[in-house]
């Protein structure tokens, strides 16, 4: 298989032939999701940027994961041959394309370019959201890679749900990338693990992200922490993964009354907005449960909801912390005290983030709302908001269950090379047919 | 949770008490395992020297698994926040005993020791086969433990089979390590994964280890070949996960003709010895298969058996080759050319180990068939054997199914700690609440 210096030359071509095609598939994407131009030439940069660090991270070696252990005739539990660790390619990897970032989580996006970073060929299952952009996606793709002499078979795409389950239990299929709901995801992680010979699933699934203000927090900060959140609650019309869907508040009134104005674009297609009011209209009427403030929307537009609970109705039905609503809606949960916000906590799942909205770094509570929420989530975030997911070496975008099928891995940032390579020990084996990263220097 | 220091000092006390009751612990694991006691003293000796060399990686930090990027106006897709990822204990593991290694796989074992490492409790489900010695283990662990001021949870042991059922499914359980057979590692696999939060399932499953002679390691070191097949395969009655259970040959009638006289001690028990029998005879029962030599066991000791078959044979019934039959057998396949291996070995699974037994490094069939291998292996081996794995950090055991449920993983070798943690991103944190590998130096 090919080098990492091949490889990341096929990566930069991929970046550097979707940056030429902007001009194409920008207009396309508009058509497609009704998202704004803006936010859709940010989200190309996005991706060929995350292209582009893979590929340099391919060159210079970081993402290795290699040890030598020379031999040894005096370890300790007997005499020691000489092994020497290093990964490859898993084999093909099927990616399942997101709706809610066109570019970023689809047909090149990050799961994309990690595998192709890993050495293993990809088949993208492309999303009915922007069907007409994944064919082109994935032509202007393809096309680039051709011309710098990668396999035919390196970048592939299907359409159809159907195919998609196919291909899930596709003997030739070695792993899955999946972004998209809980349920959608479930499914497929099911016919990978039923398979009579189970691949490995990686799913990126629902996520509530909780949001804790503290109350000195929100006595010093109280402003800003308003202004903040209603921006992370609706940006991009709240369809983040990791969108803040639950705050706690020691003061639910005057948390609502600071909020700003608050408005949302359109919604990606019919399909989600009409989910997003479904989903809305079930966790409103759940016990406990009010609507404190509707915006409604321009013709067109979602209406952007605050529902407001307490620590105490969350406790008695945990079930309304773990719900996602994809969309611009949080819930606001009222809390006397940090006790009432670790048992109302108890029986949370994982999320992708948990968010503490704290004064300075010697706000006792927060501090101890941090510890209790790094037991759920991939990411803790101290005084910043948990939507805007950069792309890094130490970035982590997972979690336990359901914000991850595979709690020890990310699907975001370059340690998401690390899903589609598997460890193989080289005993004994003469220098000149190691990989190269296994020889003495 | 417990700080690395003070794990790396509840493994030591452990260590130090296994082996002050070495002459209690061995004498019962002989009774019920009919191992011998000089193979009992030194996996003993394996186990503690395992629990010691954690020890020794968490306080040299070397299984850290740190990143920090501090944050950076300037980053390429837009300003970056700063982010500082490290790894937290997934959450109480569920072990899962083998049979055959009645130490080193089973109570205080590689997967107990990579779990207690973690930072995770371990419930461990006690094997069948020595359940005497798997009560006074756990109870020397636990009592070890408990005076070096661990926590009473940290080592629990329970029996029975619908007991350790009830504990994968269990919500308390994050995760489960297991080692055996596939047809048990796979019912428990398929309930982790039926779980309404599936966890990860870590089974070290089934593997027929093969083996390509090549002509020129034929011509030039065929005794020494014959010779270390023949204690390879029998070693320990060929009760172990990496025993050569196909050898491919060039000259079959030579091969067979060179083994030295073959014997095997007793197995491990009557179930163990009835289902050699069993799988011996099935696969002695396919067609293009015959006993090409069998060396009948004295008293209450199993035949050693060669099978023999043809590459051909293979390639029409790839069975032949993914059947383990665990312990003293091996199938010999004759091949005609390093084609007709690769032809054979097209619908090959996982294996954890592949070995090459070849003339020196410029004996090109052997870089090929090394080459061939490691599409399938978890380890590949040059002129050695499979049997007898180190503990290394760069040790690798594990592979595609059904070598393993999850090839990006090892069970053994320091790197297994890998499977109990998961990553934790800290954004904008305080340096002061940050773990302390994150702050800055």
């Amino acid at each position: 298989s090919a080098g990492p210096a091949v490889r990341a030359r096929w990566l930069l071509a991929v970046a550097d032939a979707l940056d030429a095609a902007a001009g194409t598939l920008v207009p396309v994407a508009r058509t497609e999701t009704r998202l704004p131009e803006g936010r859709l030439s940010g989200e190309l940069r996005r991706t060929t940027f995350q292209l582009r660090l893979f590929a340099e991270r391919l060159h210079s070696g970081a993402l290795d994961d290699v040890h030598i252990d020379h031999a040894d005739p005096d370890w300790p539990m007997g005499a020691r041959p000489d092994i020497r660790r290093t990964t490859v390619p898993l084999g093909p990897v099927l990616v399942f394309a997101a709706s809610n970032f066109p570019f970023a989580f689809s047909v090149l996006g990050g799961d994309t370019a990690s595998a192709l970073a890993a050495g293993c060929p990809v088949v993208v299952k492309a999303h009915p959201g922007h069907p007409e952009l994944s064919r082109l996606t994935a032509a202007v793709g393809r096309e680039a890679l051709a011309d710098a002499g990668a396999p035919a078979h390196l970048l592939q795409i299907i359409e159809g749900e159907r195919a998609g389950a196919d291909a899930v239990q596709d003997r030739r299929t070695k792993a899955v990338g999946f972004t998209g709901s809980t349920r959608g995801g479930r499914h497929l992680f099911d016919l990978a693990a039923a398979r009579p010979d189970p691949i490995p699933f990686y799913g990126e699934l629902g996520s509530t992200n909780p949001v804790v203000v503290t109350p000195a927090g929100w006595a010093g900060r109280g402003e800003e922490i308003a202004t903040g959140f209603a921006g992370s609650c609706t940006l991009g019309s709240g369809q983040f993964c990791t969108q803040p869907g639950v705050v706690f508040v020691p003061d639910a009134d005057a948390f609502l009354a600071a909020l700003p104005s608050l408005s949302a674009g359109p919604m990606l297609n019919e399909r989600i907005g009409t989910a997003y009011t479904d989903a809305l209209d079930a966790l409103a009427a759940r016990d406990g449960v009010e609507v404190a403030r509707r915006v409604p929307g321009e013709e067109g537009q979602p209406d952007v909801v605050l529902l407001r609970t307490t620590a105490d109705a969350v406790r008695n039905d945990p079930a309304l912390i773990t719900t996602e609503v994809f969309g611009p809606a949080s819930l606001v949960v009222a809390y006397r005290s940090p006790e009432e916000v670790e048992e109302a906590l108890a029986e949370f799942e994982g999320t992708l983030t948990g968010t503490v909205q704290a004064a300075g770094a010697d706000d006792a509570v927060g501090l101890r709302m941090l510890d209790l929420l790094t037991r759920y989530a991939g990411r803790v975030i101290w005084n910043e908001w948990p939507t805007g997911v950069t792309v890094s070496d130490a970035q982590q975008h997972g979690g336990p269950w359901p914000a991850s099928t595979a709690p020890t891995t990310t699907s975001v940032g370059t340690a998401a090379i690390r899903r589609f390579r598997r460890p193989v020990a080289f005993q004994n084996v003469p220098g000149a047919a190691l990989p190269p990263e296994l020889r003495d220097r």
